[in-house]
Formats: structure tokens, C-alpha cells, sequence
């Protein structure tokens, strides 16, 4: 069984699986207060060139996302989200749990604009409406796409004319900053945001996220909001020491290695399967690839592939959503996209 | 550095780690929805006795706490806990953050009894009172004292008496199990309580808790409630595997096995801290220690020893508390009480 | 200045006046417990025929609204609304304040339909998204529409076939039930709906609204949530007198007659203004009036009538949202028109 | 049936009433943006001796209480509040409901303290605490007593050195006012507390308080807090209207007249039970009154008397609650302590 079901579906990359090994015997204090939570919020300021941001390791994306929309907003404050985000459709309605409205926004493509944001900013008049203070972004998208340089700095822009924070949810950040089409930084990223979260689990981590928070206002009494959710780590080193791991050597770490790994054996799928003239249903240029596919071929491949099904079947056809992990390799993406091509023959 | 600060200051027990390390390369789904989550369920309902009940492994004890009683409570209804009890005092208002109040209750020795609980839910009279619907007890308590069978056995039935559910945190649950002084069995908690938590984190696990959830009304969409406080971990087979390399092998199981350890080195510290006129803060019979000792002792012992200030100075005199770990040795015991011995000499 | 401002801009209609001016002595006690009260409810039961269901007297619609969410929903759970709606748009994100999403649905003329409803409803998949449970309707809408019983009736069947619970916002109840166009009855809708509420702060009264709960799920413990959320009044009776005088003589009572002059008064403004050519930004049968009408006009027409422009203006023209009050008087409509006419002469 | 169970068992003072009569036909803008509220405001602003500071009417007392914790705490932050506290005890909850922790502290005459409020803020110690930011007390408490101005003084002054907002609950703040033993004006408490409110509904109003934010921090986008909360009334100015009528005239303002009737006629109540010898469960100067009484005496007393029994029996003697209202007159509290001379005859 060959899986491309998630990026993650395995455990911790070796490097990863080392680093905690090693440090597995040493007694240390717990909730990330500790010397390998510090030397790895070192790395991550270095990379970003902010050495006077918040580095907070969490145990999950969901978590950052809840943790920064509570310490940010006021109770009559909201979110503007795209109406495929994560925060919006995969977090149970999470963020309401906090008292505050994700306001959907229309994107096809999975991103927002400036002029999508001042559409869902207008509704919000008066004290009847809930006032909009936090743009929720992720970079790739939940279809995988990107937003350009262009793109994330016009918004950035638009935010901080109008008085909204902008957060950016990067569990797949890695596969963003090495895909081929990318043109933004680590420092951009940090210079266009209020916060934003370099993912772990889904690139290498056995679990965790480094949440990094430039605007002061949204870091007050920060591990408050943390602890109080429950998403508090007792032993918050063992993140410390995995960003340890995913971050040193800079440009050449463990994280974008492993990142550019997946995007490459995501072009192979990618390409392999458009030569035989499969087409998207969404052009992702990262570790995600939605093929559109027969759904009797799909039911056959079943057997020896583990995949997502991503809508429901339209004209006999189905799109899946295939997802490449740190251990993913070339010859498995050479095997699907070979068993396409034999079911694809006449 | 001798390290008698906390039961969650190392990483994972050797037996944990080749657990994890022999499972890292499987693809499994994610969420627990995995088959070592499905054996590990098993282990435990075969430990308890309770074939039909649901087992969720959940990310840490405060998360646990906060989900059940947020499943288990209508908006207006309130928990009953001991004024010294981890969700009154250490969960930063997690459970106001549900929405709910903590009415806390005198408890001398950390411990409710009938009477007291009688007491807190005398107040709640009308619909201008929050109504009492559950009792949070931790065994052992935060001040390490033991519940004993006939104790429990009173508040499980007065609690059904009387419309409560009763939920027991077992954050070091193990080292109860394996005390000299108690008497209750995992299949006794299951008879008298709607829900409780078998601890990891303190227990020799990397992290995580198994939740047993036995009364189907609290477990009613559950996964919901997890995954809505940002608790619910992607790669959730982590938590499975370590309860796999835990719980297997019955009342010879590792799980045990560590708790009985850590109360033998524990009963050195007791034993030996006792014979040298030592007093107590509280009389714990698990992993915690309680010694009341000099402030200028103290302060000179800080210098080999990692461990809390329990309490404010008094007399010159403080409390510390010392916990064993896993990977607490007798040698790192005798050699605290020897270090007392010399400092009290004249 | 005449004023189509809102029908809350004046004070009590002058029977539901004297009612209070004549109870006013009368020593009773707090929160609703009286025997007014309890007079008001039978009326109530006796209109709907429905001498099960529980009545409670609400000091606002949005209060109304709130509460009788947080009493329905369980805290994974969602509200469906058209986008239109007054609980999704003129509430300050009050149900999200609760804890619950509310799903914004298209609805062009502001209503729901099945189909609209289960789309909403075919998102809530798995543990990952919220679940929808309450169908949340006004009637007439925020546009002033109306469903027809056909309508209403397919609604009704969809949500008891689908598991979720219909409620409807009567804060204009009465100028539906008294249109034209109306085809159904307070009984109908009390066979309907799970929970609905006969307006009475838009329809003659002080203030108070009459909540009707017929599903007695919702209905448990609904005290303590009014409560908690500040919103019971202390001199509960006020509410219970004032629809004691709306709702006495049961199909010729003072709460339809009043209804029936705002509808009539609105309809000399709409027959006026249609027989001038005015378009209409909705077509409402009930006391509210949405006329296009040249800016410039519309802003002459400041100095002598007050109103609510609506929507944005466009191409040179505005809609205004003109209203009826219990106040309002067929001579003041004349006078609009009449201006109106005088404007768009040439 | 004389009733001296509490003082919102009437409508509206005859004087309030005239102006509601008065204004009624009137058309004005709703939610409290009206000229009555502004005029109201005035006039409050003019008697603090704070032109700058905010005036919101708030629809009752629990709404005010519950608005400013919201408005003023971050989601980590905790209440300090008397155990016999309103806001603790007669709630159900609405201010775990905002998302926060109410920290009950010992207060045996229903005062806090200086010392009381330290105990309380001594257990915030780090991340794993709510810390505690707003004391909210009642003058006069809930049982009637007063805190004089050096109490006070010294409570204000402990809250500004410790970072602690300071909010007077006001529900028979006339009463305190105007008692004997007062020694607090209106403009001390401006500018001892950073909120506070002028109670009506128990005090003459139909229904209704005026609460005033003197600190910014509080203040800011309250409006929004308040209608999110349900408790925003459409038809605000009533009022506004209402406080026009209590507080025209300055130091002799109908708001102080009803006030200073009630302490007399309590006054006769007190004096004439003092003088048979009957004991008192508080010692209340203000227009509440709890005398001791033997059990069977009391339960006679029932057929002509309405009043609260406050606390359980206890060795045949039971403790009454009496509160005078604006209706309540001389000769009602004569026939009361006769009623009970006879009754106490040997």
C-alpha cells in the first residue's frame, strides 16, 4: 500500500527522531521553559531577522490558530477568513469557541485580496455588526496555491491601512518557501505579518509548530492564553528540540530539505499525470496534487493506494487529493502515475 | 544536578521510546483513527471491565479535563472541585473558558468528601444560581493524598443520589494504583466514576492521556469537543502506540511497573527524610514529597538538587515538594536524605 | 417630522399603557413569577392551541434569539440563517458570543428554503466541522417578505426529517399574520416551528416579546439561561401585563389590530409610490416599505420625514427602508407620497 | 397583604411615571441615541463632577455587571468579588459565562478589604492562574451594609498600586447615599472606582440603570459589548427618559427622595424591633432589614406580611429579609412591628 493520504501519516524524519533521542535522558523544566525551546526561538529570529519577536512551540496548528484569535481580538472583534480555510471549515467552529464570527469570504482559488477583504470589512458598520480586526490567511492555501510576493504585500498593506491584523497559518510553510513559483521570504513573511506559524507536524515533526508573533499587542500574557486552552505542553521541550533539528544550517535545514523533497516528488506526480492529460482541480504548485480522475479507475486504485477523495463525484469523475510526506519517494509517484496511465488505456 | 523537580522533567521511558521508534515509519490515518489507537482502547477496556466503553488518548490532562466537562455540561450547570484541586488552580479559568464555574470547596487534605460536595450544591437553589452538575476529584490529589475505596465509594454515590456525574483526573493515577495504601482497582473507577484519565505525561509516556469515558451521555460527539479546543493531535497513533508499550502485559504492565518504582524511591525519600525528624507538609503516600525544611538548608541544597518551593517560607522553615520520575534512581534518594542528614547536624 | 423612521421610534400604544398605568400599585413578585404573567401564557396557549408548550416573557429579540440558541445547541454545534438575517447581520456576533457558528446562506428575497438548508447542512461532515442543529428564520423577514405555508410547511418537514430545530423570529410577527398575502396561522406555526417568539416592542408595546417554546428540550432549564445572560427583567410583570392587553379578545385583539393599521398605512405608501413609477428594493406585503427614489429627492425630503436609507446609493438613486409604526397615520403617508410626487415631476 | 419583599415589587414611582406618560407620543432614534439619554447623561455627568466620563442605560443590573467584565477583562483575567456577592451568587454564572473566573473571598459583613482582595491576587502567580483584575463590590452590599469612604478610599488606593480595576455595583446605591452612616457623595465614587452604576429599577424606575465608565479602557466600543450581550433596548430613551425624571434637581432629586423614604420607614422597621428585643442577621442601615424572629411567629406573620425567609432555620429562629420600597409607607412597617409586638407577648 502505497499512501499519499497526508503529509502527516508517518512519524518524525530521522534527523528529527535523533535529535529526540538524544536529548530523551535530560531533565529539564516543562511548558517550553527550557534551554532548547530558547536556542530554538534563537534559530527561528535569526532566520527571520526579528530578534525582538515571540516564539511560542505549540502542539498543533488548530491550537496557533485559537490561541492567536483569542489574544488578539476584543469579544466584538472578527475574523475575515477565505470560505475554504481551515480556520473556517476544519476547525469545528473552533474559533466561535472563542466568541468571535470567522466572516467567510468567496476565493476560488483559496486566497484572499484586498478588495475580498474590504468587501467583507464593509458589513461592519456599526455596534449591530461585528467589527473585522484579524485577517486569517494560509500560505500554501488549503488547495495548495500560493499567494505571490505582490499579492501578501498589497494585503499586508490594506491591513495596516485599515487598522486589521494579519496572521498567516503556514502548516505547510516549508513546501511554500521551496516551491519553484515562490517569491517570498521568511523575513517577508515576518515583515507582512502581526504572526504567522512555521508547521512541524506536517514537515518532518513527530508533532508541533513554532508560532512567531511580531506585534507585541497579540503577545500579552500570550502563554495565558495558552495554558488556559489547553494546549499547554507539560513537556514543551520535546518541540524545542525538534525546531532545533528542522532549523539549524540555515538556508540548508532540515525543514526546507525535507519540504523541497515532497514538492519534488509532487512534480513528478504532477507532471507524470498531465502528460497523460489528467487534468487539476486545483493547480497547486506544493506538496498537494488534485487529480481528476475516473471513478471506476479510482475505485480500482484503492487497492493499492491510500488517497483522499476531495468532492464528490461529478460525471463519472472524481478529484482526489494526493499529499507527499517527508518519506515519500520518486518511484512511489513513478507507481501511481503509471497505474493511471495503464487504467487511462483504452 | 539531581532532579527531583517534576514526574514530567525527562522524556520517554526506554520501553515508550522503541515503541515509537519501531512504529515511525507506518503510514496510518490520522486523528487516532488508527489501529494502534484501537488496540490500545482495547488494552484498557480489558483492564477496566468495561467492554462498551468509549477510550479517546488525548494530548495532555488539562485538555482532558476541559473536554469532558464541556461535553458534560449544560451552560448553565457548574463543577464542583477541592480549593487545591489542577482545574481550580492550575488551568488558568480553562473551565470559565467553557463557560463554566469551578465552585471550589474547603478540602483540608485535597480531598472532597460527601458532605462538602452536599455543601457546594446547597447554593444552587434557583435559576439565580449556576446548578451543580459535576465533581472533579484528582487520585491522588495535588497534595499526593489518597482517596480510599470506601471514600470514593460514598462520593460515587452520592453523586448518583443526587443527579452528579463524577470525574476522576488521574494525571498520576498509576502511582495511586500501585500505593501500599490503596485499595481500589482500575475496574472499582470504572464502577463509580462517569469518566476518568489514565496519566502519561507523568508516567513514563512522551505525552498523553488515555480517557475513559464510561457514562454514553458525556461521550456523545466527543471528537467534536476535541477537535474544537484545538487539542485534537493530527498524528493521534502516537498516543496509541506509547498506551500499547504501556498497558500491555496486565497487572505486569509498564505503566505499573514505573508507578511502583517512582513510589519506591519516593518511600526512601519519605522514609529517610522521616527518621531524621523531618515533618511533612501533607502525608502523600505516592510519588510526592512533602519535607519541611530549613530555609538556609534549602537555599544551600539548590545547588545540587532541581525541586519546588511548595509554600511561602514560615519560621525560617519551607516546604518543598519532591516527585519521582521515571527515571528517578534509589542513589539520587539517599543521596537527598544523606545531604539533609549532614545539613541538620549541629 | 414624520417620522417611517422604525416602528420602535414611539413609546407604549396607548391601551397597552393603560394597562401597565393600572397594575402599576400592585406589589408582585420579581422575574416573571405572577399571576400577569401566567394570565399572558394562557392567552398565548389558547391562540396556538399548544396548552403544553412554555411561554417566557423576554425583554428584547435579540435576547429571545440568544437565549434560545444556547439553550438548543450543544457547544459543536451551528445555526443556519439566510445572510440576511437579523441574528446573523444585527447582532454583534451575539450567537457566536454563545459559542456557535452561525452559516450564512444565500437568500435573495431573504428567505430559506430546503435546498438553501441542505446545502448548509452538507458541509457538517466529520468531527472537523461544526454541526448544524437550528434553522433560524424570521417571518416577516429582515426584507419584509413572507413565506407562504407551503413554504414554511417544506421547511418544517426537512428539519424534522434532517434532526434540526426550527425557529422562528416574530419580532414582526404580527404585521405577517395580518397581511394579505398571509396564509398562515399562529397555530400552524405552532405545529411548525420548535421555538418562535410574538413580538411585541415592534407592535405597540413598551418593550417585551413573548418567547413560545413548544420543543421542551429547549425548554430545560430555560430560566437559568435567561439569567445568565442578564437578560431577565426584575419586574418581569411588566412584560406579562402589557401582552395581557396586546393578546386579550382573541382574533380582534389589540396586538393584530394594531398590525393591521401599520400594514394598511404601509400600503398606501406602496400603492402611492407604485402608481408614481417608484420601484421597490423588495417586495414586502407587510409595514415595511423599500422605495428607489432619486438622491436628490431624497435628500429634500430629510428636512420633513425621517427614515433609513437602506442600501448604498447607486447610479443616483437610494433605497430607503420606510416603517409603520402603531403610531403611524394614513395622513402621514399621503403627505409622503405627495412630496414624492411633487419631486419627480418634471 | 403588606409586602415588604423586596423593591422592585411595584411599577414605577407616580413622578417617573408622569414622564414616561409624557414623552410617550414622542418619535426619537432607538438604542439610547436619543436627546432624553443625552439630557440624562448631562445630568449625571453634572452630579459626579466628571464631564468626560461615559453613561450607558442599561436594561437591568446583572446586564451591567456582566457588560463591563466584558468589556474590561482580557480572556485570562478573573473577577475578585465578596462570597455573598451578586455577581457571585445571584448570576447563575453569567460572568463565567463572559469566559471569566469570579475569585469568592470571606467577607463576613459582606465588605471586602484591602487585605481580603491581597489574599485573593496572591494565588496569580504565573501562566497557570487567572489573573485577577477587576474587584467588583456593592454599595450597600448585599446584606445591607456600607462601606465608608475610608474603606473605600483604601480599596481604590490598593486597586491603583496593583493594577486592579475597581467597579461599584449600584443596584440601591440611592440608599446608600442617603443613609445615616454615609459618608461617600456621588463624586467620590467617580473618583474612587473606574465604574460604577446608579441603580433604578430598585429605586423608582419602571426598570432601567445608569452605569458610568469613568476609565477610557473600559469604555471602549462598549456599545458593541452591550448589544452582542442581548441587553442593547430598542427603545433605549425610555431610559433615559426615567433618569431625567430621578435626577432632576440636584441634591434634591427624586432619585435621593425615594431613596432617603425607604431608609425611614427600614428606619421604623429597625427601630421598633430593636426596641422588643429582637436580634438582627446583618447589620443594615440601609433600606433592608433581616430581623431574627421564632419560627412560628414567622410562618403566622405569612398571612398578612410578604417577605423573604433569607437563611434556614436554625434552633426555632429564622432570619427575614424586609425591604422597603418607594411604595412602602410608615404605617406598613407600624403594623409590622406591632404584628410581631403581639406575637412576641407572653
Amino acid at each position: 500500500m502505497i499512501c499519499f493520504r497526508s503529509d502527516y501519516s508517518q512519524g518524525a524524519h530521522p534527523e528529527v527522531w535523533k535529535a529526540l533521542a538524544e536529548s530523551n535522558f535530560e531533565h529539564t523544566d516543562g511548558y517550553g521553559l527550557d534551554a532548547h525551546c530558547e536556542t530554538a526561538a534563537g534559530l527561528i529570529k535569526d532566520l527571520i531577522g526579528k530578534p525582538d519577536c515571540a516564539v511560542h512551540f505549540m502542539v498543533g496548528g488548530t491550537a496557533c490558530n485559537l490561541c492567536v484569535i483569542a489574544a488578539a481580538l476584543k469579544p466584538y472583534e472578527a475574523v475575515i477568513a477565505a470560505e475554504t480555510g481551515h480556520a473556517y471549515v476544519h476547525e469545528t467552529g473552533g474559533v466561535e469557541a472563542t466568541g468571535h464570527r470567522v466572516i467567510p469570504v468567496k476565493a476560488p482559488d483559496g486566497k484572499l485580496t484586498p478588495e475580498s477583504i474590504a468587501q467583507a470589512q464593509s458589513t461592519g458598520e456599526d455596534e449591530h455588526t461585528p467589527l473585522p480586526k484579524l485577517v486569517y490567511l494560509s500560505q500554501p492555501t488549503e488547495l495548495g496555491t500560493l499567494y505571490r510576493a505582490s499579492e501578501l504585500r498589497a494585503i499586508s498593506e490594506y491591513c495596516r491601512a485599515n487598522g486589521l491584523y494579519l496572521y498567516l497559518d503556514g502548516a505547510r510553510l516549508a513546501c511554500a518557501l521551496t516551491a519553484k513559483e515562490n517569491d517570498l521570504s521568511l523575513s517577508d513573511l515576518a515583515r507582512l505579518c502581526d504572526a504567522f506559524y512555521l508547521g512541524g507536524t506536517k514537515n518532518g515533526a513527530l508533532f508541533g509548530e513554532a508560532l512567531v508573533i511580531i506585534n507585541e499587542e497579540i503577545n500579552d500574557h500570550f502563554r495565558w492564553i495558552v495554558k488556559r486552552s489547553g494546549t499547554l505542553l507539560a513537556k514543551g521541550r520535546l518541540i524545542g528540540v525538534q525546531f532545533e533539528a528542522l532549523l539549524s544550517g540555515g538556508k540548508d535545514c532540515l525543514w526546507l530539505r525535507i519540504a523541497k523533497k515532497e514538492n519534488a516528488v509532487a512534480q513528478i506526480l504532477r507532471e507524470g499525470l498531465g502528460s497523460l492529460g489528467v487534468s487539476f482541480y486545483a493547480n497547486s504548485p506544493t506538496n498537494q496534487v488534485f487529480p481528476v480522475l475516473p471513478e471506476k479507475l479510482v475505485e480500482r486504485m484503492k487497492e493499492d493506494f491510500f488517497f483522499y477523495e476531495w468532492a464528490k463525484p461529478q460525471n463519472g469523475r472524481v478529484a482526489l487529493r494526493l499529499v507527499t510526506g517527508w518519506g515519500s519517494t520518486e518511484a512511489e509517484a513513478d507507481a501511481f502515475v503509471s497505474t493511471v496511465q495503464t487504467g487511462l488505456e483504452p
